[in-house]
């Protein structure tokens, strides 16, 4: 009944957070650019991220088993359509930011307003995504700044 | 490791749609404020809820297998907080809107920017909460405006 585009003009009016999710690992490192990312609860702290299947990044991120979800500000508009573009390479994506890790070894985007270092505790295949479940082990906090994708466009959010 | 504090800290940081999931059927009537929605995948037409199980209408939902969500704009603020607010009954709730249904039976939000009419598909329970798994049956789009909560206040998002 609801075809694919008019699916995705409506998830286009759902305002969300642009992240950048990233892992390191036996697996290699890689990293993109992942709107849907959703808190789901704090007892176990826990987030989830959908990743389509046919995404190079998505089998590094389910064998590492770790990820970082990098929340953006907007001054991070040009790394984020770096990190969303088939065009460029894990090794140049990575070369548009700065990097440590906190305890997973995941790349944590050293100037993000927040990362949060997660474990996987588990996965849910639902079409051509998986929806990975993950548990929150670390957080670092720098400050209150978001960007956001609404509309086809980003918006910058500054503490109100 | 990460205190509850600090996790609902740094999901305040995250910025979400701010949305009425409603349900109706056999076990009731019912609405809440959700801003853990998330686009899964288009095929099939796919989004995910997010719903505290203590909440009094999670078992509703549940257990009439169909819900709305409502994707709120700017101008329904008083709305949403209504919706959230547990000194706030079901049908004072209701009274503050205009309501009619698409094909499941949910209550849709006449003057919603976007209203995704769904069957629950499938479920999961992830701590506290019930990830709801939600396939998309019809879609009704009206204009782009969303409520957008981000840094503990309202934002108001227009086209670009």
């Amino acid at each position: 009944m609801v075809s694919s585009d008019e699916f995705r003009e409506a998830m286009s009016r759902l305002g969300t957070s642009v992240n950048l999710v990233t892992t390191d690992g036996p697996a290699g490192r890689r990293g993109l650019t992942v709107s849907a990312v959703c808190s789901v609860t704090d007892l176990p702290p826990t987030v989830l991220v959908c990743i389509n299947r046919a995404n190079r990044s998505h089998d590094v991120v389910r064998d590492n088993g770790v990820l970082c979800v990098n929340i953006l500000a907007g001054r991070h508009e040009a790394l984020s359509k770096a990190f969303a573009s088939s065009s460029t390479s894990s090794e140049e994506r990575f070369a548009r930011g700065e990097w440590d890790t906190l305890v997973t070894g995941a790349p944590a985007l050293i100037d993000a307003p927040t990362a949060l270092d997660c474990g996987i505790a588990g996965r849910l295949e639902v079409g051509t995504h998986t929806i990975f479940i993950c548990e929150v082990e670390r957080i670092r906090m720098r400050e209150a700044e978001n960007l956001v994708y609404f509309n086809r466009a980003f918006h910058h959010l500054n503490p109100a």
